[in-house]
């Protein structure tokens, strides 16, 4: 189990620039066995994290549609489900819908406001695999697309939800200023024969704004109720919604209860980071990925040590808190910027004081440092190839999806 | 040529998710039959991006060792070094150091200070391709790791380069404040009988926070003179550098001479980005790149519009002097904020001014729409495959190392 010592089992990992594969570590192997850097995920952290997550849809009363974009890979996506593949995930690109689709899974949502380029691909992916295929549609304009190609595609067929806006503002019908183009959209979407109407998809992403747990906890009961009130004018214009569906990771991590929901669709509580602890969605504790580095080099002159990862291998988001790309596990360092393959370390800048100076022969040229980053998806996004650790023991490689 | 209409010929690109072979449209096509987000290459602007900078070394009377790790294809490195392999090239991982060699390049500079661990993998390309491989070395206690390294392995060889800090203060030995330690170092290289003493190696990276053209020159002229005085104290020692290599694309594509240096460096000039029309590098018609994004949505009450093209597709660098994530060619629209699949499209704020309204339906949904990145590099290293492009025609799609 997670051995991977024979080349021709792993081909499926061999592209000739692969330093990893450069190297054939026999799995399992140790972190200092690795070539820097590296995306590590302790598997047993992710597991415990997707029951909880199970657990909690269940004793709240909803379905869980996890969203696979945070890791895009089968083997986690499985962990979301429990097993089943035939209950539904949410995918982010067309990428994602073949790759979920190729590897078994049965009802898929692409959740991003769909485009008439893209139907072809969904449509071909559906034909390939046999998987459902669920659209997000927002505006009128929409069904027109739709129709014009279901003109040419008679035999197409999707499920299909209407986005809502419930205060994120980014994109769906904002339903309190016009439910009655929400009420139409659902109208025409019910009357489609080459669609389903599945009911109504919300997401809370400025849930990741929030202050604290209680102001994640406000912001998913008032998305719950948005959703509520809006479903309830549609059931009084004669339209049914099977699905209710909600949620961001900072909503489904921060609540117990999604009152007036029939479905969330969290994604990053899979692997977790230092926003999601911010926004008061986890503990540290539950933060399931770092990136493992090096120190490459003291700069006393400068008081400043680099390590070998950089923004390539970070991403440069900034958590909405700090001034930093990401804090080392186990003392106060953090990454206070990225080129980009290295990244300088200096002592955590306090809210109104002094940088404080810090010992660098703590941290030898070459010894090993975890960084914990400040969102994972974008991380993990960086990282052609996952290090699945238990107790700090390499025991597998996952290969992610990747493109569009 | 350019033609890929045969499956079998394009096995190298057939990963199960990757769309465009989903897709499989044949080449050439129109921009319009791409699936969006995608990175487009104007591989005319690159071939003169390329030409300049073989022609400015030239002209100047310097080498010219470019970098590979904005494009990290092969392709493009064999126009960077205008067909000769045996040119010598700087990377920035060890992928792309068993890619390129890999694939024909003979002489490549491992471009980020050596640590023990990587010694063995590159020893390992070295001896498996023939490639000379040299390091880059900036303290006293990697020639003790070297020494332990050849130890073991007594074939090893490489050559070296000492970084020198000449007002970046990433990396390097400071040699206003250290110069007797460059010296122990450049002594100590050249005593080692497995490596090869080949110079000093600077990177101005602060020229990227150059305020114009005039600033960036400032800038490179005070490398060469840094570059200069410490190599002359080290043949006042003994010690001669048959290399004195400097530069950064804000230098090099600001700077027509480099005065004390033998050699130049850059990378990001192959395709430039708005980063470095800001630096005063080039004009905004050298910019080669740009992401490809169709418009998904119209919110008017949010007076935004949403494309396709979210922080996985344009990375989440801002440029020095802007608050946004890219601009779109030909308008004034910007992409104001990103998620992880798609992006905010508004106005450009005016320095002092309130954000102008637009019309919407200049930009009908699915309308094509080139997003100008700030930072190629970064921009670049989202993408799995480049589609090449000539007057607005695909003809070509290469495929960048990736990894670690």
């Amino acid at each position: 189990e997670g051995s991977m010592s024979d080349p021709d089992e792993r081909n499926e990992f061999v592209e000739p620039y692969l330093t990893w594969n450069a190297m054939r570590p026999q799995l399992p192997c140790k972190l200092s066995d690795l070539v820097t850097p590296a995306f590590i995920v302790d598997i047993s952290i992710v597991k415990r994290n997707c029951e909880l997550m199970i657990a909690k849809a269940k004793s709240s009363g909803v379905r869980l549609r996890p969203h696979v974009k945070t890791h895009k890979t089968i083997e986690i996506a499985k962990m979301q489900v429990g097993g089943d593949l035939n209950n539904g995930i949410v995918c982010s690109t067309l990428s994602e819908v073949s790759f979920f689709a190729s590897n078994g899974f049965t009802d898929i949502t692409y959740g991003i406001p769909i485009t008439f380029m893209k139907l072809l691909p969904l449509y071909q992916i559906s034909n390939k695999t046999g998987c459902k295929i669920s659209l997000i549609v927002d505006s009128v304009v929409q069904l027109d697309e739709l129709k014009a190609f279901f003109g040419n595609q008679k035999n197409a067929h999707f499920g299909c939800f209407l986005k809502i806006d419930t205060g994120y503002h980014r994109a769906g019908v904002d339903v309190k200023l016009h439910k009655e183009i929400g009420l139409e959209i659902a109208r025409r979407i019910s009357q489609e024969t080459n669609l389903t109407f599945r009911g109504v998809y919300s997401h809370s992403g400025h849930g990741y704004h929030a202050l604290d747990t209680a102001d994640a906890q406000r912001i998913s009961f008032e998305e719950c109720k948005e959703a509520k009130l809006f479903t309830e004018f549609l059931r009084e214009n004669s339209i049914n919604c099977e699905t209710i569906s909600v949620g961001s990771t900072p909503s489904c991590g921060s609540s117990d209860q999604f009152p007036g929901a029939t479905e969330i669709h969290p994604g990053n509580y899979v692997f977790f980071d230092r926003q999601q602890v911010q926004a008061g969605a986890c503990k540290e504790a539950d933060i399931a990925v770092c990136v493992l580095t090096r120190v490459i080099g003291h700069y006393e002159s400068s008081g400043h040590m680099l390590c070998d990862a950089g923004s390539l291998a970070m991403s440069k988001d900034l958590a909405t808190q700090d001034d930093h790309l990401g804090a080392v596990e186990g003392c106060d360092l953090v990454l206070q910027s990225v080129s980009q393959e290295c990244g300088k370390l200096m002592m955590k800048q306090p809210e109104n004081g002094k940088r404080p100076a810090f010992n660098m022969d703590d941290h030898p040229r070459g010894s090993l440092l975890k960084i914990i980053p400040n969102h994972s998806c974008l991380t993990a996004a960086c990282h052609p190839l996952y290090y699945i650790v238990e107790n700090d023991t390499v025991i597998d490689v996952y290969k992610p999806c990747r493109g569009w």
